[in-house]
């Protein structure tokens, strides 16, 4: 559900830009590897360590992808699933109240009964990757227009999913790889009954805040364990992790198994330059407009402050990643070495006949770009969680009219539990909070399209955004679940009759909304079919050993544990408990280097030398959070949760030199669960 | 200088945007009147109240200006003057370090020997006003293209400015009316040596900070009292206000005498749809990232948050005015009676041959409009304090080399003195906020102009903007007044040979800022001169008595004191002293809601019922702040300091029904001068 937008932009990138794609060079560590193309002789040659197919086969299945944006692992035999405090932050928002806030106070289940069930949250295990490219491919016919081929395709991979998922229960997936050159199936095992155990302070896992937050050293326990349930008993698992109780060494190779989101190392000069010069900056004013927007409202007091944070830190963090991001876009040397390695590439297609259908790929992708900008002053999306449900209710009333396989693909049969799951969520919503927001995104939708756009006039109703706002929410039902069901029951005639003012609102956008989707979806097809292309061709020239841009689909990524030098400065690879308070200190205590009472009463029983966070090479981006980091025994060692301010390129290019993934090691987590946590029986059933 | 450009941004606008106008309607008690044409007539059938020439004559050299962008007033034969707390920040901050922060400690001088000189502000009263329309006109021949005209008349007008400087040895400045239908020359007293008496603590004068900030009912010291010199002995001031000590009364008439920055009431629709969907988005935009950029700057410490918390204020300030002022023009209704106006307008104009001269002016108008929005993308303004003085110097050598009625306007002759007390300015600058601003301004010039255009490449000079911008700042010496008046002493040679990074990056920028001002003046011309146009038709039609939209010059407005009524709630016209220890209770005491130890150590000795703050329909702007409110005697009854989030139209157009002028009350001032600060001897000099 769309109830908090830009946690989905932070953490799973994925679920909002189309188009992906491969890396341009491929150096030192790095590579978000595909678990079917593992670069097995690399790893050989310069580790001397050549994972088997069953090492390879127990750490796939020991991941765990968070539907809501983020990784994590299986790590006991009854079903407890070690992640990051800020994947688990949305849950632990859903389940707070003003009186009890889980995200200030953290949690522990001292028993099963006491834990906590996630409102929504969907949790996915990879059990099999097809390769599907061929039968995709085949429905496409010579001549199809890149609309028809798309729908072609769309249609295909419903029917191939629906196929897959009834034959073996799994959730089938056909994900898009290498642009396009490849289309592989995969099967996921579902968890939907997803419960709270432990989480520590926000205070903790997220010391030092915003201000420190991709910097590092760094002195997070950034981690929350769950535990999956089946039949209303925790679940028996099969793939877990062992642990390393004294985890990651300086130097040692470790591997990160998780969910990178998005990245774009495949994309070429044009539509760089349509993310440097148009889309980035975009992205961060609308960043920006909410951060202040929320700070606005937190002033409304603590209660609205609490509120608001969870999609505050998503905020802040996202505009952070941006400007790391548009910064190394901006740096002139970077667009120039693109600018050679495309001229060299089209010049050794030009000298060879075989290669000559490739040659225009370049172009469209610029074309798509011109398209793009032009149709974003048309924008009609709403940002609004409780919007959004409306929206999704006329959308799928009128979808649900067509066959399966004809569907926009958020409504195909094999997705409906999923959508159901998020769309009748207990969550709770707040009808302020949400008021303040549509307010904005009124303004920010006549901003867009200009104020006197007919569309703009229906939207308004004769009113300025903030009074129209107010009317909206004061004449929606959509906040109580049973509403929401009640409408999904009544169909399309319940949408046509609806008296409901989103639902109203959301019937005067649908058709523009389904316009300008179908025109997206159509430059994303030719995008990727050119994109495709560019595969190809490299495919030709460089070879096949290579890794594809991130889909939030399981990678596996590699590289030593080491730290780094900057401005003349060593930083070393791990940081201590012991550096935690030490930390505290050197900024005066304040806000938001205040560590938690429950870390200040255990100080003295701490051994303040056990290592609390440490940095690796792995190439990791937004959604790689929770990921497990395991030494060549497959044994985990840490938890990444961050990267560094010089990774934040990482979207674009990889690099070494300064860029660390960071994560929470392993025994600095051990030691806090119990020694702080009194969580010694949590301890207990890890790696068992 | 350009030291905080958002300062200026908030409290004179009228510094920033050209283009000024009249109103279009004139109702209620709305108007910011002229001195040489106020509504006597208007007043008289109202309020059975007629000014005498004397009366107003008093008033107006009762009044002053700012020239860092506020109001104020004379209010004691020896030199005193009375403004805002937040008109007089700039001063306080400029003379804090980070050991004794003004802006927080508040300040009190016991004896004028104590008083601080402010290192560089200028004070202007008003001596007299003078209609030189037809003489500025004169020099503009038949068939002379807008380029040249505006040329002549800016020519004429330099000299007209020194001709009469010359003779009175005061300051002299033409200013724009009605859109350029009316020339005045103004002239005005300058005192240049002005020093700080008494500021309370910015707890007390910004009570509530960001988060009050435009609401009401309020509770704010919102402050300051500075002292003239003139030959190093306090000023002997002839014109100043008494002081009525019980202060406004319910339902009184009062009258504000200030200088609203700008208006634009006169905009037509076309005008008005550049501003609601391009320009205010844009600027909010602006001012939403440098709110973040000061925030993450403030994270590095309390000294780093000191740095940043003048400009952040205004900032913070302006962004909140803008969403006010966006909102008013995103209600359709506000531009559909607009749209009727224009359309009668027309008809009459159509209707009456002798105006048929002024049809096509709305045209030009809006082609004004559609040239501004394509050079915004050209834009090459570095908003950074000291690329400013390093932007100042490579222009002023050269303007120097040409007569000074040909030179760009700030470099004339008559106004060298203001010029030099601004750049030779001895306020501290700091290296480490200059650098992460200049790094922020390259990153908005490569996103303004895209990432690849040559003059991008020159000012980035193949680094990104972080690290170009440590490199200059790095390599210049310009944070040294010494140097720059080096600078200046070694003239054009001096610029063409300067190593000095900054003024190489200046010298890189010249000709596009050159270029890029000479067509924004010839659009300024083209839209003044439509605007001069409008107003000729507006004056044949509805008469000559009407109020020019605001231009940072004395204006008069008025209106009773009245609170309003609000979403069902009856808001009274004042809050009191006690009220400000509610306030801070009912918000728990936290920040931004916590009372200075000296409200604490005086409370028992205070009389809670004593007013603090009053509202009145008074017409008012950015600009007004530190206006003089003064009853039918002339005597001071107040102090504006804001206006109500309600008022935050009243850039287009004005209402009282719900829209307030905000003031300290003076009942407030004295109590708290005598009984919180210790100040009784200031108390005895007022209003003698």
């Amino acid at each position: 559900m769309k109830r908090s937008f830009f946690r989905r932009l932070l953490l799973a990138t994925a679920l909002i830009v189309s188009g992906s794609s491969l890396s341009s060079t491929t150096s030192a560590d790095e590579g978000m590897w595909l678990y079917n193309n593992l670069p097995l002789e690399t790893l050989e040659k310069k580790y001397g360590f050549k994972p088997t197919a069953e090492w390879a086969d127990h750490l796939m299945k020991s991941s765990v992808r968070f539907n809501s944006g983020g990784s994590g692992s299986f790590v006991s035999s009854n079903g407890l699933v070690l992640t990051n405090h800020h994947v688990a932050s949305d849950v632990l928002f859903k389940l707070s109240t003003a009186n009890n806030n889980l995200l200030e106070q953290g949690f522990l289940a001292k028993t099963t009964a006491e834990e906590l069930k996630a409102p929504d949250l969907e949790l996915n295990q990879l059990i099999s990757i097809e390769d599907v490219t061929d039968r995709i491919n085949a429905v496409v016919k010579d001549g199809m227009s890149p609309a028809d081929a798309s729908k072609a395709r769309q249609a295909e991979m419903s029917r191939v999913e629906k196929e897959a998922g009834d034959k073996s229960g799994l959730r089938c997936d056909i994900v898009t790889l290498y642009g396009g050159a490849r289309y592989h199936l995969y099967s996921y095992k579902k968890y939907t009954d997803v419960r709270l155990v432990w989480a520590p302070e926000t205070k903790s896992a997220f010391f030092g805040g915003d201000a420190d937050n991709f910097e590092y050293p760094r002195f997070c326990l950034d981690t929350t364990i769950l535990r999956v349930y089946e039949n209303n008993e925790p679940a028996k698992i099969e793939h877990y992790l062992k642990v390393d109780a004294d985890g990651a060494a300086e130097n040692e190779l470790v591997f990160v198994s998780g969910h990178p989101g998005r990245t774009r190392r495949i994309y070429t000069v044009d539509a760089l330059r349509y993310q440097r010069d148009q889309r980035l900056p975009k992205t961060l004013d609308l960043l920006r407009r909410k951060e202040v927007l929320l700070q606005q409202y937190g002033f409304g007091g603590d209660e609205q402050t609490r509120r608001a944070r969870d999609e505050m830190f998503g905020i802040q963090n996202s505009r952070k990643a941006y400007t790391g991001m548009i910064g190394g876009l901006q740096n002139p040397s970077y667009i120039e070495s693109k600018i050679q390695y495309e001229a060299e590439m089209q010049k050794k297609i030009a000298a060879d006949p075989k290669l000559a259908k490739y040659a225009d790929a370049w172009k469209k992708v610029a074309e798509v770009q011109a398209k793009r900008q032009a149709l974003s002053h048309q924008d009609v999306t709403i940002r609004s969680g409780i919007f959004g449900i409306a929206q999704e209710l006329v959308l799928m009333a009128a979808e649900d009219q067509k066959p399966s396989e004809e569907r926009l693909r958020e409504y195909r049969e094999s997705n409906r539990e999923s959508l159901l799951q998020q769309l009748y969520s207990p969550a709770p919503m707040y009808d302020d909070l949400e008021r303040v927001q549509l307010a904005d995104e009124l303004a920010r939708l006549a901003e867009t399209r200009g104020g006197e756009d007919p569309l703009v006039l229906a939207a308004l109703h004769g009113k300025g955004p903030r009074e129209r706002a107010a009317d909206l929410i004061a004449g929606t039902k959509l906040f109580d679940v049973e509403a929401r069901k009640a409408v999904v029951a009544a169909g399309a005639k319940g949408i046509e009759n609806s008296t409901d003012r989103l639902i109203q609102l959301a019937k005067t956008l649908d058709s523009e909304y389904r316009r300008l989707r179908k025109l997206t979806e159509e430059l994303d097809e030719v995008e990727r079919q050119a994109y495709a292309q560019i595969t190809e061709a490299r495919f030709a020239l460089e070879g096949t050993s290579v890794y594809p841009d991130a889909t939030f689909t399981l990678r596996l990524a590699f590289g030593p544990v080491q730290g780094y030098h900057v401005d003349g400065e060593s930083i070393p690879y791990t940081t201590t408990l012991g550096g935690a308070f030490e930390h505290e200190e050197s900024h005066g205590a304040k806000d938001p280097w205040i560590l938690p009472e429950s870390w200040k009463k255990a100080k003295d029983k701490l051994n303040p030398k056990t290592p609390l966070n440490f940095v690796c090479t792995a190439d990791i981006i937004g959604g790689n959070s929770g990921s497990p980091v395991v030494n060549t025994k497959g044994e985990l060692v840490g938890i990444i949760f961050d990267g560094n301010i010089q990774s934040l390129t990482a979207d674009f290019y990889y690099s070494d030199e300064v860029g660390r993934a960071v994560s929470v090691h392993i025994a600095g987590l051990l030691e806090s669960l119990d020694k702080i946590y009194g969580a010694k029986f949590i301890v207990d059933q890890m790696g068992k």
